[in-house]
């Protein structure tokens, strides 16, 4: 897992470098055509994916975004009406039944279709109209992480194609970023030792890193058996906050902008309660990184951009690296083997 | 919360008699002009109505849904385009600014707005085109448990509106079968006892059911601190089927028809490691009831349709009511008080 979190930068600059065409390609394609509706489609990790693509696709073009809930076709064979729409699937092995039905009823419907896939080989790439390729290489680690942050920029493509504002340059710079991000190793290594006795945590992400707190969440429960909730600041105010303790941990995202008000609030209603925080943040927000009672890991990036739109908009991809990192270090400290968690295996199918 | 819990037969016959000749009239309405799509705007109990919704609206009416992000519009100021969608805005108490303001959003593009709530004189009641008014009476407990009912009927008259095969028959026998599911209180009320030491657990649903598990798990972390996980027996078993382990407790809804295999192989995985089960199911899921292993909650009423589509439509009303009775009771075993969770007061505002 360790080694596949350290392919990182050049599995995105491999994959940006020979995606780059046919994305240019897609994006004359639908400056001539704009759908009038998005659908994702996927499950497990490459559904954290989708819920990323949801926020910076609605927020960057426009258009609405549905993620699908694919058993409406496979258990119910429903009939959904997708003219117009555009359907995304995103699986790693491409070969998941019922991601892949959800793209098989667009075509059906006379949708534009796109399969994002690490596997050109696989199904999806096959019954796709168009074909994204993860080149993250082969992923042995039953604990997706390389081809996550594939599929992460994979949607940011998939933006800049619908005419997003998002800059091809700050994207040729993801892979510094992440490679900043890996230096952190050690230092997070050393972090874990606290948390070898966890058996609960919160994770908290809100808009574009709201993907994350999933991510991270489903990391800490399949490597080291942590049962982890995850929730965006707003729906954790819902209720969910009642059952925060004393010593218990909450992990957060927190990016200087937009995000940030609701996360310091967040923080602070989380300390008056007794528990304790852990937060990742950039050199950027230095009111997080300077943040009494709080321990946290500070990518050594300035990822704050104030001409972005969303000025925190190329955080998300840098942010979840020590994430993993923390997972992959957790699962060691706590005697795991982080690439074989028990009672998984790496495809699964559901139907 | 337990008295509220019992007022649910009287609040759902009120509900449907009063709002039946405008529910006709919006059908009237959209026979003339069908809505493209269907955004829900939602936050906490209410969010998990609207996950209901997303199944039965795009089930029975096959009009694609998607659960807006209100984030998308408090924090980024997104301009999403619901020009020809149907916006639906969710909330007991109809004061929340941010699905309020999604509501808004679909007025500024010409959508058909409507409000679901409980309070005739909210902000949330003035601004929609059309007000479905969940007659649930004052409720006075922060655990909501009669809005959430009401919410989930105003979801079936809303699919019948759009030309769905809900019969009103059926709606109109859903307050006998909640009558039915509370004499079973004190047959729940001792089964807690079991759980009084329990810290964690997770919630599994299917379909129809899976905004019930997200129902589930809200009223135990609300009400009982519980860190109750809750998942779609497919995205279970991508990931964080891992962490479950000897004594784990997995709840799950289990009715008769096309989600019994799936959640029965589920049961029958759980045990296999070493975990305990508890499932709500009714007496026409004979299966379920006679199944060893496995310690059950039986809803006396025949609540499988072989003429429905899908067979167990009528199933998540009745289904969520001994969850909330094992909600209230637990609280009580444990020592807590229900109605007055921790830091949680009943409206929350969020931006």
């Amino acid at each position: 897992m360790l080694e596949e979190i350290r392919q990182q930068p050049q599995a995105l600059d491999r994959t940006l470098r020979s995606e780059l065409k046919s994305i240019e390609k897609l994006k004359t394609k639908f400056a001539a055509k704009r759908p009038s509706s998005i659908i994702l489609a996927a499950r497990g990790t490459s559904d954290n994916a989708a819920q990323f693509g949801r926020y910076i696709l609605e927020i960057a073009t426009g258009i609405p975004v549905s993620l699908a809930a694919p058993s409406i076709f496979t258990l119910y064979g429903a009939r959904v009406d997708y003219r117009d729409a555009l359907v995304v699937a995103i699986s790693q092995s491409g070969e998941s039944t019922d991601t892949n039905l959800v793209l098989e009823r667009g075509r059906e419907c006379g949708a534009i279709t796109i399969g994002i896939t690490n596997e050109e080989e696989s199904t999806l790439a096959r019954i796709a109209d168009h074909v994204f390729l993860v080149r993250a290489g082969s992923e042995k680690s039953v604990a997706a992480t390389k081809t996550y942050t594939g599929q992460l920029l994979a949607m940011y493509m998939l933006a800049y194609a619908l005419g997003a504002p998002v800059s091809l340059d700050e994207l040729r710079a993801l892979p510094d970023s992440v490679e900043g991000a890996l230096t952190l190793e050690s230092e997070i290594a050393e972090k874990t030792g606290r948390y070898r006795f966890m058996e609960n945590a919160v994770v908290v992400g809100r808009g574009l890193n709201y993907a994350n707190a999933f991510e991270w969440a489903l990391k800490l429960m399949e490597t080291s058996y942590v049962v982890a909730e995850r929730f965006s600041s707003a729906d954790f105010l819902h209720g969910p906050i009642a059952m925060v303790e004393r010593s218990f941990p909450v992990f957060l995202f927190a990016p200087a902008g937009v995000t940030w008000p609701s996360i310091r609030e967040m923080i602070e209603r989380v300390h008056s309660l007794g528990a304790e925080t852990l937060i990742v943040t950039d050199a950027s927000n230095r009111e997080a990184a300077a943040m009494k009672g709080t321990r946290s890991i500070i990518l050594p990036a300035k990822l704050h951009r104030k001409d972005a739109v969303p000025e925190e908009l190329y955080t998300p991809l840098p942010y979840i690296v020590p994430a993993q990192i923390f997972a992959a270090c957790l699962a060691a400290e706590k005697g795991l083997n982080p690439d074989q968690p028990r009672a998984l295996s790496k495809v699964t199918q559901t139907l």
